[in-house]
């Protein structure tokens, strides 16, 4: 069954890779399925059609046969049930690793998107710059913990999951600030998570689209 | 084999139902299955013996002979996959009912932590009464997606599942703020999920611990 995606007609990163589209390409690659891309434009994200698949007028949105999805969280998760490579066959372990996706999304990216906030849609309010580090001390609160749990192992709890995924992809979109920087085993973390050929196809692909000048000489 | 959920010693709403723990105890009364509950003070919550089990150093947590879990959205998951009442049987249908229980945590909840955020931890600040507005009025562009895609629908995606729970509950969070009263359909789909019997077994074992006042008599 064809699997379709929506992503940026133009990602606002200009291919850095951060958008949420990412974290499918890199899932669908994990498991070696083909999946086929449909840009789309803001002001297309903000129209009916579009919002039929994604009440939130966002992207990415997942189509399979007649199975629209929306949110990562979900599409990943329906990805690592129908094929293996993102979640553990035992039950337990199932769980933890899906522990770690809500908690990449639900615990650990809300304070970054709070960042992400203050930086592009309060930048010009007169308590931009007193704000930020209120913001930025957050951030550091979460990665504190979330750096002792990890400690020196390679992934948040036995092998490579979704839930690593989700986590060093939440994590990417802070490497801009330099607060991941200030995190040496969070840094290594997600240099792990880049260093998968499947992170680095799925990062090809977004690069070929909101980046065409990288595509030169191939 | 035994439920064994954490809950805050006394719930900083002193008994509104709006601490996370809510969200597993309706879940488990949802699907019938007892439990029981350990305390935690504040703390306590950032002691060792307690980060292990939620690296993050919050409630609840989900103990079920050696597997351990934390964030609501992985417990209620696995709750909903082991028992009937939750999710729904169809492979399609319950794949877009895990879709709305991340929508829940990852896009309807972020800007309301936010609101959460600005009136308690920079309430004291000088842009506080400045930048509630635009705190407030991101919350509300959110809930004109969500209004617009559940229209005159009891639940977002057909009989109730734990996507409608785990938004019901996220919404609740609101109520004080006055805003989800601007949303008539969502504050009837609020209300449509605190009168159901299992919602309301779960507020009244809250509401036991957090305000014992309320047991005189009954």
């Amino acid at each position: 069954m064809t699997i379709t995606i929506t992503t940026f007609e133009r990602s606002p990163d200009g291919g850095k890779g951060l958008a949420r589209d990412m974290r499918v390409r890199w899932a669908l690659e994990e498991v070696g399925q083909p999946y086929g891309i449909r840009l789309v434009s803001f002001s297309a994200m903000k129209e009916p059609a579009h919002l039929g698949f994604h009440p939130f007028g966002q992207i990415p949105t997942y189509e399979e046969g007649d199975l629209a999805l929306f949110e990562t969280g979900a599409i990943i998760l329906h990805i690592g049930e129908r094929h293996a490579g993102l979640l553990p066959k035992d039950a337990k372990s199932r769980a933890r690793a899906i522990t770690w996706m809500f908690a990449a999304v639900n615990t650990v990216e809300p304070p970054i998107l709070e960042l992400v906030t203050a930086k592009i849609l309060e930048a010009d309010k007169p308590w931009s710059k007193e704000r930020l580090p209120l913001v930025q001390d957050r951030i550091r609160n979460r990665l504190d913990q979330l750096s002792a749990r990890l400690g020196n192992a390679d992934w948040l709890d036995g092998p490579f999951s979704a839930g690593d995924l989700m986590m060093v992809h939440v994590l990417l979109r802070l490497r801009p600030s330099g607060i991941l920087g200030e995190f040496p085993n969070l840094s290594a973390y997600v240099a792990r998570g880049e260093a998968r050929p499947a992170y680095k196809r799925a990062f090809a692909a977004q690069l070929a689209i909101n980046d065409p000048s990288h595509d030169v000489g191939g």
